[in-house]
């Protein structure tokens, strides 16, 4: 499979290696509003800079990766849909519900294929705990609980367009919840508050937040969240059932424990998400190359993106205005 | 210090064996409407049956420990208070707030000293994460999180009177986080439902919920529960603050494990209260003696015992309307 | 059960304590040189001070627990069983093998009950190790490794009057191998030398000491020791087999961990040996009462703390002439 | 730096691969007795098939790795060493310590530089366990205990021609040793039996030996190997000294527990060596390549081979002796 690159950031870079290191598939074109960076990933895949209208043009492009800013993706997938391109696009598909609604209808038109990059479904050490309560071994899921912390808060500056944390961070875990749980939820309640760093919360943002969800059938879901983590990146999930509990713990930097006068003591969880994750990039894009291969439906797709915008917005207002939120 | 104990059922005999196991206390008399079980208690710890109001007229006696229905409680602590005992009582003081409220009123009118039996606080492990945090440890706390399941559901008799999983179960928790926060939560929100048994449901309480609150300063705090946990008693507490996070584990039966060709298999956690707070009775016990030995007020008292009951009420009234409820 | 206790000190008095508290035994008489002692023991567990000689001959004593210096130990043995007493005596029963020989023999031709202390066998986490074993979890047993390490060394002058550590420390890991290996080693190498203190090694022994031993059907057995760990009081057993592996892990002070930038830090393990054995000694006087009641052979006997005597004269041999030496 | 890799086994293509996915590395030659397997790699690495000679007489090639059967290393690493090429081998140099005196000889007159791939040096758990002894965390070292176990033994074929588990397997644990005591041990003592396998033991080999060291200066160190475990690949290293103990635990396959009925169950851990040590394998080629390109000399070196060859032999006299053996 030929893959275009779009954005020559830090996650395009990933995505390129990891479909250049795949002797199924090889990296044709990368484009990015920077020359020289595009240059680079080029020259570091084998491929060829290009403008993203000659990638959707060239018949040599089965598949384009979406790696652009946000605000770029919806009009790229809608873009790439129509030149009939297997598009992997970067989570959000955009900020708005209702921009990412069009946007979908424009790929079902196409008949285009959308996966969207919900990576941490593809972790191994969470794959396993969705793939095992997909085998019964806990019954029927009741409580899911999903902590994801990161190492420290990213720049004012970012805050500022991320669309806030409950769209920008959350949304993983909002992606997680409804994985884990089998059901959409239907109604959300959040709190949060900037204890991280007031300049956050003076940008109208949270640092710190808590949310709990519940599905129709009863199921409920809590999240909590924050933009430090004295400890790394701090990223578990839970699930509780009829027939016991199932979790996927931190991962450590080493196996290594020292015991001395002061106790016992091991290694700071993984720090950066490129480490914590790099299995979970190459397992999301080997689903979406065997996905297209055979013809299938690559997931997470639009309708996932969708869902957890849905579930981040409904966050968003229940923080706004101290009232829980309906979800439909 | 000679005790009285009010009730010889389960968690009366608890306390009187620790009280008996003292070089400092004994036990003197034992009440219960059941004359066979105050006998054998009676015998158990050296101690003589009486009736109640025998017991609160006796110049013998300097304490007691109100083991008795929670229906009870209230008016026992008024009796107790005006007879110039040390009172130790069980949780809670009422289901009724205003009823508390009032039973206070007469517990400082008549300048007693008061108790109220959260014995989670004196469990070594949480009491070391509370006591860590107190000294620094995490810095501010930003998150608490408190995972609280029992093996198994009571019956749906005892439901009935319990006042349901918030009041009965959950009020722990509630006390809890009040102890990690050592901040007022102002807002509650809840979700619940009955997973676990349609009965309970019927019964028109929950067995599955989860709550969040959040404190003026805007410290948010979770719980989740669930009256059933396959592998036993889930007892879980988490504080996450500026300088890194702290949490109690659970305890398992052994510290053995297995490796074998499915996996690593460790035990269960320890199934029963009784088991697994044992130190704690003992711990709590002491520091009722300790206190009183020393002039001072005993902590929990009936102030804090009234917090959790009016957090309870919240989250009750949060999960029957559905709407975040404010705690004055 | 009626106990005469001979020996006030921190041994006497846990044993005595835990006779006391189990309602069908009790301790009727305490021996001590130090009439002090066996003053305030005696009237710590609602007995009376007596001789020796005294509570030998006393109808009203059915038990004795010889917890007296270790050179008194055999003539204890032997005066006990001719006073036809059940006897528990702390290990061992003397450092000359050939001196427990006799002793052994005495016990035998007066028909008396000898239970030997060693009570790692009965602390929780060991005895479902072996139990687990016996059960078949892990099939035939292939390795056994023993852990065991003091917080901090006994004071030299103890060393001298010792026996040395492998007859005075390593003695509990023999019984413990041969606990766990099923079958009697039958060859033995040990390696030592003084680390932790050059004191030690110019009383002629070793602080720092490693042994292999192997039974005649080949199961090997490894022990390491150590008079020193800065982290506690460090209890580990492993055992290795066909189907598996088993270990009991090291208790910890509490279950609570931190989390912050230097990484994830918990406690020390428990620090002292009557903390880490406290249940341990519980239940090696409940199997002691509970053979002796039901007319059984309290375990482990006599003949197993030969068995050790003998592992332990056998590893001090291989350690001065650098030569494996043979077990008969 | 321009490789030539000779053998295209297992471990040929490990280093063929890692040799391909650096950027400052290349694969010129593969050289394989069969032809198919030399031209399959040299494919998939961008490299041509070359006889072992030509490599050698090649201008193109700067380093060979030696990834030829046992009974070609020595040979293969005097005539690279002649050929001035930079020296990778696979451990061990020769089965026979006098054929590897030789054979350092050669590469000492010839000025070459060899590197040996004891690669569990460079698995990231040893390496942080080493590094912080040598920071001194746990002040001087004492006891060092290392397990390893193979998930299942290999053919009796295998068995025969590969000198047996001291010289084949716990080869690796003997340079372990050396590598975390930082002396040389000079005393050794060996027990093993055929358990796993008795056409094992038929073959005059072992599957389950332990084995004693110790140093000049007292330290002493133990290392237990079977040939079989359920649980997968058990590779643990533990250090104890002065200040504290500091051990390597093992790799599970994921982070998941599940908690129900009947206990906690984690994964199995890793179960194949490629996988438990693949970032070994790269940061040991990265260790050679960066000592190479900078002039200096490649640890461990021939004479680390040299002295676990030595260990290894005594090991197996003293198995074969039953009695200790020096080594000198």
């Amino acid at each position: 499979m030929k893959f275009g690159i779009i954005g020559a950031g830090r996650i395009g870079k990933i995505h390129a290696a990891n479909v250049a290191a795949r002797k199924d598939c090889s990296v044709r074109f990368v484009a990015d509003a920077d020359g020289a960076a595009a240059k680079t990933l080029a020259d570091e895949t084998n491929a060829k800079v290009a403008e993203i209208g000659a990638i959707l043009a060239s018949s040599d492009v089965d598949a384009v990766a979406i790696c652009a800013p946000t605000d770029m993706h919806a009009e790229l997938i809608e873009r790439a849909a129509r030149a009939k391109k297997a598009i992997f696009c970067e989570k959000p598909v955009d900020l708005s519900a209702e921009r990412v609604r069009a946007c979908l209808e424009v790929v079902k038109s196409a008949g285009a294929k959308l996966m969207v990059g919900f990576n941490r479904r593809f972790d191994p050490n969470f794959a396993a705990v969705q793939a095992r309560i997909a085998a019964g071994m806990i019954g029927a899921v009741e409580i899911v609980s999903i902590t994801s912390r990161d190492p420290s808060p990213p720049p004012i500056s970012y805050i500022a367009r991320s669309g806030g944390l409950f769209r920008d961070m959350m949304i993983h875990d909002f992606d997680m919840a409804r994985f884990l749980l089998g059901e959409e939820p239907v109604s959300v309640s959040a709190m949060g508050s900037s204890l991280v760093d007031k300049a956050i919360g003076a940008a109208g943002d949270v640092d710190t937040a808590v949310v709990i969800m519940e599905t129709k059938s009863g199921k409920v879901a809590q999240i909590s969240n924050s933009r430090r983590a004295a400890y790394g990146y701090d990223q578990r999930v839970e699930a509780h059932g009829a027939k016991g509990m199932i979790h996927a713990a931190n991962i450590r930097e080493t196996s290594v424990e020292f015991a001395g006068a002061q106790g016992i003591a091991g290694d700071k969880v993984l720090n950066f998400f490129l480490e914590r994750y790099a299995a979970a990039y190459r397992n999301e894009l080997d689903a979406f190359v065997t996905a297209i291969k055979s013809g299938g439906s690559p997931q997470p797709d639009g309708e996932d993106g969708l869902r957890a915008n849905l579930l981040a917005d409904a966050a968003y207002e229940s923080w706004r205005t101290g009232q829980r939120v309906k979800v439909v």
